[in-house]
């Protein structure tokens, strides 16, 4: 029996996890729900609008919440929970207790389940980051961002005047995960971990070094960080940048004991972080799936869930060809 | 309250777990088991024979296996478990679905639980291949070991006439890590990934063309791989390769649509491969410990346990600092 799935919101996440099901057989789309009333859909599934979600009891095992944190998932979250097992990617790290708690309280009453904040990070990275401090308990973290696009400080640039289209890629710094990963526990912090790399399409007649300016002297975005800016044509442009590249990098390194020191390391190079955000939700759907079949309730998240439930391989399967 | 662990077998891995313990406040060693009467441990926690290891029943919550899958856990695996909680790193990967359900059927009926396979491969770098599966289902796995010690090819050298010591080292090949890493998917078996770097210490007078032959051309061992051979004094033998450091890398590349690439990287570096793998089995400890406290029986793997409960915090500090 297949599971049967539903997405809230259809921005390029939702439309991510619409591309991603086919590379999950044991999964079939049945409809995406939106605020607005859309044309269609690109599978060719039903477009419902949120409203009539509540119809569609029954008929969906897993919704799959692809709104943003900042806005939607605080209201929808609950308001989904209440009626379906929910996953969603919520990334404010710092507000994820918060919205954890919200979330426990709704699924707790309804007896349903949730799974938050899946997706790279918090997601991948989280979970690297927990099975390297248990194996590794006496050592120092480090998470580095990038090569990827940010799309807050592509905005902040794009609102400059004279820029008629920008991007900005955040990159780690070589030489601090060089030193990083020949367990020299350098003490670093963000903005010196990584340099700002922006790609800038300047308005006709522009005032470039103006723009530069306002660029690197912009309070929370760029001060403190080492910047490059770029200028280019709208041609390059479009031929270079329209991707939406991200990943990154996780490190544990510490010590067994004195002296004996072991790094390691987790990485992902994503050609587009939306894509990739939904094949990761997808697997989360699997694993929370399963854990309602357990007739677990309440708000879950990665650290919950082993690992055999992402697949949809039997643990005789797995034993035999991943172990 | 600690979780009370037993060590069984006091070679390198079971050292290795002694001296782990401490970076688990939240675990006290009670007692270590062997076959020969051991003039005392390290720790100064009781030496037993194994023949009383009965008697430890209700004293100890979970027993470390540490012999090797070769010889001793076949035998003492289904022993033990009968009594105990066990944890073993178990590597003999083709024969790990027999010795799953030989185990299996011990706890089942003993009403126990047991992990097997617990280590960085198995362990950590299956870990690693069964989320990349899942969350890249499109795409192609590869694992490369080393710079590391392999024990039995540093033998086989070790009984080459003329050789006074010697250790080898499987090397990934750069190349090819750069071709994954790049995304170009090769094709390549382990020979063709990996090269084998030898020191050598020869007897006084020996002839080192032969031995360089001997090593080369010796089947199962070197045939089929880029062998180097070095001769070295034993100085220089005593100062730079007496550790047992290992290693390597899980890749999995593939498609999330259609050219939409993504890299997915795991690398472990490690000082001592011993000690590394000692830390592992006892955040496995915890985790296993854990699953018997649910209740469950039966043998277990690392594809079962939830990554939360491989650490002594409790589920709000991790959603809080490390999600």
């Amino acid at each position: 029996m297949t599971i049967k799935i539903g997405i809230v919101g259809y921005g390029n996440l939702g439309k991510g996890v619409e591309t991603n099901i086919k590379n999950n057989p044991d999964m079939e789309l049945v409809a995406v729900f939106s605020r607005r009333q859309l044309a269609g859909t690109i599978s060719g599934v039903p477009a419902v609008t949120i409203d009539k979600i509540e119809e569609y009891k029954g008929k969906i095992d897993v919704m799959i919440l692809c709104g943003g944190s900042a806005t939607d998932l605080d209201i929808q979250g609950p308001q989904i929970s209440k009626h379906f097992v929910t996953v969603d990617s919520f990334d404010t790290h710092p507000r994820i207790p918060e919205y954890f708690a919200k979330m426990d309280a709704v699924a707790q009453e309804a007896g349903t389940c949730s799974i938050i904040s899946v997706g790279w990070d918090p997601g991948l990275f989280s979970l690297a980051r927990l099975l390297g401090n248990c194996v590794l308990p006496n050592g120092k973290d480090y998470t580095f961002w990038g090569k990827g696009v940010s799309q807050g400080h592509s905005d902040a640039i794009r609102r400059i005047p004279g820029v008629k289209n920008g991007k900005q890629y955040t990159c780690p710094k070589q030489e601090v995960m060089d030193s990083v990963r020949a367990g020299e526990n350098p003490e670093v912090k963000g903005n010196e971990a990584h340099t700002r790399v922006c790609y800038v399409v300047p308005e006709e007649g522009a005032d470039l070094a103006a723009i530069e300016t306002a660029i690197k002297t912009m309070p929370n975005y760029f001060v403190g960080y080492e910047t490059y800016v770029n200028f280019i044509t709208e041609e390059e442009f479009n031929r270079e940048h329209t991707g939406i590249p991200h990943g990154g990098f996780v490190f544990r390194t510490g010590e067994s004991s004195e002296g004996v020191k072991h790094v390691y390391e987790f990485a992902l190079k994503l050609d587009s972080n939306p894509e990739f955000t939904s094949s990761v939700l997808l697997a989360f759907a699997r694993g929370i799936n399963r854990m309602a079949q357990t007739g677990a309730k309440g708000c879950f998240t990665v650290f919950d869930i082993p690992f055999a439930w992402l697949s949809p391989k039997s643990g005789e399967e797995l034993r035999a060809h991943l172990l």
